[in-house]
Order: structure tokens, then C-alpha cells, then sequence
């Protein structure tokens, strides 16, 4: 018998919305959302989960949802019950925080047209969005991100996931959100550190793809380490705007073993997992980021004055350049990094490296010594530092 | 800020091969297949999940598919354990087998480009596909089904799902496989029921779409219930290609409400849990499609003398078009029927109706004491032929 041969194509779309004071009721961008899918025969509900840590900032956010809601009856019902959990990786290392959401997912009757809407950091979002994307095969989910790393980043993209026996993100799907709110005045719950581990990525990007975007960071370092707010609007603005171009032009669902923006990023989920999350995501992909740029240089790529201005925007943005954690039998340590990097990917080992500030370039594998050198470097770098 | 608007499209192809004597060394379907994947730089794996009511049919398979398999090194390298399960409904109840999936995909380091084969019913296939999709964001996943049910309707599709607190599939993702191999002369362990059963779902498709499928079928009831295997070959390719085609022009993922394959099938969910399953998916959707055939014949839609040839090819092939659980309670129980088949798919009650034979047509609405009737009516049908 003859064989079948199945092809189509799904399609995908969704917003990014920038805000201030989204819950504000004068402010329409939430509502006029809800009120564009309102349609005959039945209603939607909206199940909120928010992220404890930044509740802890903004004791008044579930009365300001309920407030908001009261005044948008007409095109979604809220579930009176938020849920409030843990935000932070430990939002991801426990499974009965996924249970939690299923549970109100069923209870609440939560339907594949209705929402299920994330406030808080990249972990729970990525827990949130993975429970809504595997009940009754995928409810809309909506993300409102409250970290720069998650309004420039993570939130804007199209992954889920949570950990597994210690293996980050070892369960999830792509799923794309139904839409995403960014919300510049919730930055403000933000210390510096979190303030500052979001820039990252916009380097990160910058590195790879766009170097006048690089050169506009150099430019507006100080005022970022200072913490403007229109500055960092731009930067969250542009950094979002990047990422949604690569998902689009590229492969949205990662069927192939490249991952560009990935960049810096298989040391820096080795050293996240080597100081047991003491380090923000961020601060370990400054820390990669310096580690491959270094790395770059020593293959003959990257030329070594533009390392010198990499690592000083670094520098200046406020990260350090280097983690005690990064020599500790470090060719042992890095090495397994590389393993679970290329294994959680699958199929051949492929890392993004720098040719030139703006433009990056794929190579399948790296040598452990030049790798053990880049971190002497680095080390050499940080010693100087503190003796300076 | 403006707001960014992201909008792209997920391509996915897969092959449905038909093939008799899979493992058979001479037998170079999947071999092939195998082959085709073969990239410089990383070897594949293939993690085996097999149905232990299937393996009790052929307790020779594991030893086959490792001689197959010892030939395919150069392509693939089998993981030598190989995992059994319980099939059936169990298997999707039982969140312990989801993760013993999970583990072995862990242990064994499968990755993204490394596949997942799940050997058996429709319900383990379902398991190993749900298992499979959320693993590492999603590995390869291929579907060797065993059943008439699975080879025909939901092993080629795009579908997976876990039962959760007692609700059918509400864990699940829509997945496309990377193949399916469906395999002929694994349907000689089926008994009379299940070999049956797989065959309303080509009545249903017949019905809804394509009147000659229909007319064909009921030409070869007598065929079919005498288990003539050509005659079997020709109903799962014809079925299968149908359910190929729906998927491709339709709504893949289902984002819409309506799911016109669903026909016959919120009663026959309904009816499988009353039951305690003790019926076959099968069984339980020729009484489906029984009862919306002549609740189609009571709105006016469906003409009688169609609807008797409708009840006739369904009693020919052996099937009951009644069961008494269908009239305990059958206003409370068939009403949350209804209800929580509107909650699985989300959105505005859509419920497939016969328009004719060979043509199906949407309604939003079902009127509780027309389906009070239309179940008085095959109960006295069936009484008619208890008496005679």
C-alpha cells in the first residue's frame, strides 16, 4: 500500500504590549485585549498566577486585579482564587507547583479558550507556561513579565519548561503566549542585581546580530548601571524586538542543533547549576559571555581590542568577568557542561562564537584546553582587579 | 512603546508507511527510514516502549527488534533496554508510567534528534507520545500501532494525552509524530472485539465526509466482520489517508472549537467512563454515532431510510448500538456528557450532526429531551432484538 505523506504548516501570532500601570483603571491595553475576542455562545475566564517574590513588592496587586476585572465582566470573568507561588528557580524544581496550576486549571474550568495569565519572573513563567500548555492540550497563556530578563528575553519567546532530577528545563514544550504584557513601572520591585542581570541578554543579542545596538549599550552603559528608566525602556524595547525577529526568521521550534541566541549561555547554565543558584541567570551569562568572547580571540576570530570592549561594558554595566566556580576542576566541570548543552539540544554539538562585534558564528566543538586558557584569563583579569 | 507583533509558521511533515513483517530482516522499511537520518558528527538512538498486552501476543518481539536492529548500527544505535508497559486505558491513568518514560529518556540520554518508538494501542501511544513531546522540549517520536483503531485514527495524527483526577486527556500536547509504521499483520493478535472496534472510526469518517467510503463499507460489511485481511488493508489505508487529509486542511492544533472527527464521540466518552471502560473506545463510539444519527434524523436533518442503513452496517459488523448505561440517569449523565466534551475542546458547544451520509453539519446546540428520545429509541431497538 501506498505511503501516506502528511505536511501542513500551523501558524502562530501574538503581541508584545508595553505599558506602564497595566492594572491602572484608566489603562485600556488589557481590557481592549479581552474585549477583542469576545464572541457569542459562551465567556472566557482569566486564572492568575502571580509570583510571590514580586507580590512581596506589590501587597495591593490582587485587589488592583480585581478592581480592573470588575470593569471587563463583560468580555472575560476573573477566577476570584490567585494563586500566589513561589517564584525563583525553585518555582521550576518542584513538581507539586505544577500540580498546583493543573489542579486550579480543572477546578476553576478552565477551557482551551480561556486564559491563564503569568505575573512574575522568567522561572514562573516558564512553570506557568508549561502547565497551561499541556492541559486539555494547551490553554491561551498570557505572560506578564516583571524582570528585564523576562521582558526582553525570555517572556517574549516561545519556550516553556521546568527542571527534572536537577536537569534544567528538562520538561517544557514550545508554546507561544497569547499575547505579553510588558510593564515598565514593575521593574521598579527590581534590586540592582536583577535590574542588572537583564542586560545581559540585550549583549548577548547585541554580540550576535546588531552592532550598532552593541555600541548604543557602550554608549548608554552609565545610564543603565544608574538605572534610567527610558533608557532601559529602549533596551528592553530593541533586546524584545531582536529576539522576536530571530523566532520568526529562524527555527521558531528549534527542530534543527543551532541556537544562536544561546550565545555564552553552556558555561553559564554549567556555573548556575556549579554555585547552586546564587548566581542570577544573567550574572552567569555576563560570566559566558566574557568566557566565549575570550574564547573567540584565542581561536582567531574576534580581534583582541574589540574583547577589550566587550569586557569592559561588562565591567561597566557592574557584572563580574569571572566566578571562582569556573576554575574548579574546571576541564572536568566545563566538559560536562558542554555534554548536557549538546544533549539537552540533541545532535551535533553546536556553540555560537563571535567572528566580529555584530556578527556571530557557529562552531561544532571546542577544545578543553584553549577553554581551561579563556578561563585563566579571566582569572588573571579578576586578580588584577583585585589587587587594582 | 510600540507594540511588537510576532507572527510565523511551524512546518511539520511525516510519513505514515504500510508494511507487513516490520522486523522481518529482509524488511527494510524502517531500516530505510533510519538511514535517511544519518548526519556526520552524532549518533541517533532509538528508545523502544512496547505494550505488554501486545508483547504477550509476540513475546518474540524485543529479541526481533534487537537482530533488526543489530543490522542499523551504522544509522542508529538501539537502547538495549527495553521498556514494557501496561497498555490500555491503565496506562494512561497510571502518572507513575509517564514517568518511568521520562527516567528512561534520561538515563539513556535521548535527545532532541534521537527518537522515542512506541509499539501498541492507541492508549500507550498515547502515553509515549505525551512522554516523549515534553521530554527535552520534544524528541522524535515514532508510532508503531498494533490496534485497527490505532493504525487507523489516532496513530496518524497529531494528538497525545495522559487521563488526570479521572478526565480523559487532559495532559496532553499536539505532537506530530516523525513517522508511523503501521504494520498488517500485527492486527492477527487482536481478538474479535478490538479487531472490530477500530472499524466505527472508519464509519464515522465515511459518515461525516465521503458517501462511497460508506457504500464500500457497507459492501464489505460481511467481509470485515469475517476478518478478511485484504479487505482490512484497503479499510485503514482509505481511513487513515482521510484522517491525513482532515488534519492537513483543517485546524491541526485545534485552535478553533469545532472538531468535525469528533463525530459521535461526546456520548462515547461519556459512555467509556460510565462504563468503567469495560467497552472498547470503538464499541462505545458505534453507539455514539448511533445515537447522533438519530437525533440527526429528529432535528430533521438525517432522512430515516439513511439513518436504517446507518444502523445496519453498524449491527453487521457486530457492534451493539445500545447500552444500558446510556438510559441510567440519562438526562443528568449524557447532559454533563455534553458538557465536559464542551470543556475539553473549550469555547462554543460545537457538536458534529449528519446532514446526510457522506456530508456532516455543525450545531451549537443539543436539546436534552430529543437525546431522551433518541436513546428510547435504540433501547427499544434493542429490545426489538432481544424478543426476536
Amino acid at each position: 500500500m501506498q505511503t501516506l505523506q502528511q505536511s501542513f504548516q500551523v501558524p502562530y501570532t501574538y503581541s508584545i504590549f508595553f505599558t506602564k500601570g497595566l492594572f491602572s483603571l484608566k489603562n485600556t491595553v488589557l481590557s481592549s485585549f479581552f474585549r477583542s475576542f469576545v464572541e457569542a455562545g459562551f465567556q472566557r475566564k482569566a486564572l492568575f498566577v502571580i509570583d510571590g517574590g514580586f507580590l512581596a513588592h506589590y501587597p495591593s496587586l490582587p485587589q488592583s486585579i480585581i478592581s480592573y476585572f470588575s470593569g471587563v465582566e463583560d468580555a472575560v470573568k476573573l477566577v476570584p482564587d490567585i494563586l500566589v507561588l513561589p517564584g525563583g528557580e525553585e518555582a521550576k524544581n518542584d513538581p507539586a507547583l505544577f500540580d498546583k496550576i493543573v489542579e486550579a486549571i480543572d477546578e476553576h474550568g478552565i477551557d482551551r479558550h480561556s486564559f491563564v495569565v503569568g505575573i512574575g519572573g522568567g522561572a514562573i513563567l516558564d512553570l506557568v507556561g508549561y502547565a497551561a500548555a499541556v492541559s486539555h492540550r494547551g490553554v491561551k497563556h498570557i505572560r506578564i513579565p516583571t524582570t528585564v530578563l523576562s521582558q526582553n528575553d525570555s517572556g517574549v519567546g516561545v519556550k516553556n519548561g521546568i527542571n527534572y532530577r536537577g536537569k534544567k528545563n528538562f520538561l517544557g514544550t514550545f508554546a507561544p503566549p497569547i499575547a505579553v504584557f510588558n510593564d515598565l513601572s514593575f521593574l521598579q520591585s527590581l534590586d540592582d542585581r536583577d535590574w542588572r542581570s537583564g542586560i545581559a541578554e540585550a549583549i548577548k543579542v547585541a554580540l550576535i546580530k546588531d552592532k550598532a545596538f552593541f555600541e548604543w549599550i557602550e554608549a548608554n552603559a552609565e545610564a543603565l548601571a544608574q538605572r534610567s528608566e527610558d533608557v532601559m525602556a529602549y533596551l528592553i524595547h530593541r533586546c524584545a524586538e531582536m529576539h522576536v525577529e530571530h523566532i520568526r526568521s529562524g527555527d521558531p521550534f528549534e527542530f534543527g542543533s543551532s541556537r544562536p541566541l544561546d550565545f555564552g549561555h553552556w558555561a553559564a547554565h554549567k556555573l548556575e547549576y556549579l554555585t547552586d543558584f546564587q548566581i542570577r541567570h544573567g550574572e552567569a551569562v555576563a560570566i559566558g559571555i566574557a568566557l566565549d568572547s575570550v574564547y573567540s580571540v584565542k581561536v582567531g576570530k574576534l580581534s583582541d581590542d574589540e574583547l577589550q570592549r566587550i569586557l569592559a561594558v561588562i565591567q561597566k554595566l557592574g557584572f563580574d568577568l569571572y566566578h571562582p566556580k569556573l576554575a574548579e576542576n574546571d576541564k572536568i566541570n566545563l566538559r560536562n557542561g558542554l555534554r548536557e548543552f549538546r544533549e539537552h539540544l540533541g545532535g551535533r554539538l553546536t556553540i555560537m562564537l563571535l567572528d566580529r562585534i555584530g556578527k556571530g558564528v557557529e562552531v561544532h566543538e571546542m577544545d578543553a584546553d584553549l577553554i581551561a586558557e579563556a578561563v585563566d584569563y579571566l582569572e588573571g583579569h579578576f586578580s588584577s582587579l583585585l589587587m587594582s
